[in-house]
This record gives structure tokens, C-alpha cells and sequence, in this order.
């Protein structure tokens, strides 16, 4: 008899955007799993703190590299591979043993979430996916800024993206989050100038935690963190 | 001094996604306010209805339509603001008492909500927004279906789209979430054939509720209710 396997969506970051439904399932957690950056707190870990039971055994696992490098980069992409196997088979030990197992997964778990590695690696046991509250989301709430309203069309776009092609999607699109800021801040500017939608995005850093911040992205004068984006909106009829 | 205002995200449909903050506030409100079709119970308020203080007052907005029609329809989009402003009115009026209102959301109220509508007539009073999860996150957890990974582009469409807009979106994105399903279904399946994404392309209803169901777009047989959405997942290069 095998144990139940849970990724469970913590939220964007602060406590209180947990659902009922992960309160729950973390409670009923015999190990509780997260992932952190070296040398830091896991953020998944932190957010759900209060809620993970003293009993519950912990599995922290560490990234083996501290930031994000492109995808062709071979070590790099074979090194993720080989973390998210051993992450996959620590959880497998104790998922055959019977143990109720909670994978942390900031924001929603489906929704470039790390868990989906280890997800699709699991998924032949009993899994539960508990959603959350996204990032994008704590975002325009914070910055009160209504987002998509009837047919608009909202696209997710990684900061990522040539210069070129996010300047297309931009124009394609009435709403726009952009993700991944951090260096690409010069690159997403210029291209919002160029889809004409400059003078309605607005920046956003470490929505719904206590250092959160809202900017015209023109007035954005320091580095953007990891816990930044952009938001376009859409509803360009609205009253 | 007058009283605060919520939108308040209620989450898909199961009552235990609502967020710790959600129930909270609802906790706090001396009036709750929420949309609902003519003969029908609002189904925000049936999400949250656990959670509603038996002391608080209830506002019941009934839609002056029972469906959506197009924005050309100048009798449709001018009964609608005459109903938002009214709605907004009498929320004011509590208001202005200093009561603390809650006004009900499915999803996230800043994503496709009725909300914004009146939050947008009513952003001179203290106002906080409660993110919740949407549907889509809902759908997707649902049908364990992991959506976007890496540099993935995420679009969300509405069903109600032309056919070559709908297959120009599809081919221009990596993942895809189509709303509005209904009678648009026929044409839906026709843009995702042309965008060779009908294989992968995963139809939801009724996600997170008991009469929920998960099929392949190709396997719809029945007429799509209003609670449905069409998932087609990204990361291709899963492992």
C-alpha cells in the first residue's frame, strides 16, 4: 500500500493566500518537501511554515545551480535532470512506505512550477494537485490593477524572449503579464515601446509580501529581483 | 468615515480553495454582495456560503440577461452599465454608513470578473482585493495536467474569437487556455486542427465540483455548459 503524493500550491507569498484545502492536506502530511536556492530559506517553506506539522518529517532539496541558464546549455539542463530524478526518489522512498508526502510549490504547481518535474516522475501513485493562488494574480491584486475583462486575450510571456518576438506577442495580445524581468528589464522595455504599451505596464516586486513595491515601469531605476513582473492590462473599453 | 470594500476571490468551485485571507475578511463584512443569473442561486455565494457570517446583510445582483451577447449589442452593453452602477450605488450606500463590504467572485476577480466593473466605480473608497484561484488552475489541477514550464508562452482565449484568430493564437503560443466555450465549441475544434494542437487539446467542466469531468476535445459529445474551458498544455519537451 502505497502513501499519497500531494503538490500543493502555497500562493504567491503571503501566508494568508494558502487555500483551506492546503492547510488541510499539509496537515495530513507525514514528510513535508520543498525546494531552496543554496545557501537560502526555501520560499515555498517559509510561506507555508505555520501550517506544516511539527511531526512531519522534512525533505529540503537544493538547487543545484543559483540561477536559471538557457536551455541549451547541456550541463546545466543534465545536472536538473539528475536533481529532479534524486528529488523524484527520496519522495518515491517514502511514498512506498505508506507516507503521505507534500511537495511546496510557490504560486500554482502546474503553472512553471519546479513540482512538475517531480510530478510527472510520480505520477503513477496516488497524486492530489491542490492549485493556487498565482503570482500574476497576487500581482494585480496588490497593484489594484483589474486585469482582462470579456474577449480579451491575456498572454504569459517570458522576459526571456527575443526582443522581436516579444514585441509581437505584445501586439497580439489586449492583456500582458511578463514574467522573468530581472536582467531582460532593459530588453522588455524596448519592446514595449514598440507594441505602444508602455505607458500602461506596471512593474511589480514581491507582491503580497511585506517589501512589495508598484511602479510605472518607467520609474523601475534598480535591478528587478527574481520575485518581479510586468503587468499589461487589458479592458481597454472600460468605463 | 467610511466603511471598506472587498472583491473577494472565491476560487473555481470547491468551497476548500478559498483562501485563509478570503475567509477571513468574509468573517469581517457586515454586508456581502454577489451576481447571480435570474433563477438561480449565485454560484459565488454558494462557494463561499459557509463562510458568510449568519449577522452580515446580503445584496443579491441579479443580471439583467441570462447570457452573454456581443459588445455591438448597444441595448445589451447599456442595461449592463445601468446594472453596474446601480450595483456600485448600493454598495456606496453601505459604504457610506461605514459598513465593510465583501462583494463575491468566482476565480479572480480581477481576471474576466463582473467585479471589476464596480470596483472600478468604487476604487475612491479603501479597497482590497483578495486574489483567488482561477479556473483554469482549477481545470488543470483537475485533469492533472501540468500547462507551462521554462520559457513557455501561456495564451488565454476566448472561445468567442474568430476562427483564424483562434488558429493564428494557437500556432503563435506553446499553451493555450480557451474560455467561452458553449456554441463555440464546433469552431474551437476546427482552429485547433488547423493549429495541429487538437491531439493534446483537453476539454474540463465543472472543475474542483462534484459533477466534474475531464475529457479529450475529440470525445465531447454533449453541449458545452458554461463552466467548461479547453486546456492545451506546453512543455513539449517534458521527460
Amino acid at each position: 500500500m502505497s502513501g499519497r503524493f500531494f503538490c500543493i500550491g502555497v500562493g504567491p507569498g503571503d501566508p494568508e493566500l494558502l487555500t483551506l484545502k492546503a492547510v488541510r492536506c499539509l496537515g495530513e502530511c507525514t514528510t513535508v518537501a520543498y525546494f531552496a536556492k543554496r545557501g537560502h530559506h526555501g520560499h515555498a517553506s517559509r510561506i507555508a511554515s505555520a501550517y506544516i506539522p511539527p511531526s512531519a518529517g522534512q525533505l529540503r532539496f537544493e538547487y543545484p545551480y543559483t540561477t536559471e541558464h538557457p536551455a541549451e546549455d547541456r550541463t546545466y539542463t543534465s545536472a536538473l535532470t539528475h536533481f529532479y530524478e534524486n528529488t523524484a526518489r527520496q519522495i518515491a522512498v517514502r511514498l512506498n512506505a505508506g507516507g503521505t508526502v507534500g511537495l511546496l510549490c510557490e504560486g500554482d504547481p502546474f503553472f512553471y512550477g519546479s513540482a512538475m518535474h517531480v510530478f510527472e516522475r510520480l505520477r503513477a501513485y496516488p497524486c492530489v494537485v491542490i492549485p493556487g493562488v498565482t503570482g500574476m494574480a497576487g500581482a494585480w491584486a496588490e497593484a489594484l490593477l483589474p486585469m482582462t475583462q470579456g474577449n480579451d486575450v491575456l498572454s504569459v510571456l517570458p522576459g526571456t524572449l527575443p526582443e522581436d518576438a516579444l514585441a509581437a506577442q505584445l501586439a497580439g495580445s489586449d492583456a500582458a503579464v511578463i514574467m522573468k524581468t530581472g536582467r531582460n528589464l532593459p530588453k522588455i522595455r524596448r519592446a514595449l515601446e514598440r507594441a505602444g504599451r508602455m505607458a500602461d505596464a506596471v512593474y511589480v516586486e514581491y507582491a503580497t509580501m511585506t517589501a512589495s513595491r508598484v511602479l510605472n515601469v518607467r520609474d523601475v531605476t534598480t535591478p528587478a529581483p527574481y520575485f518581479s513582473l510586468i503587468l499589461v492590462p487589458g479592458w481597454r473599453q472600460r468605463p
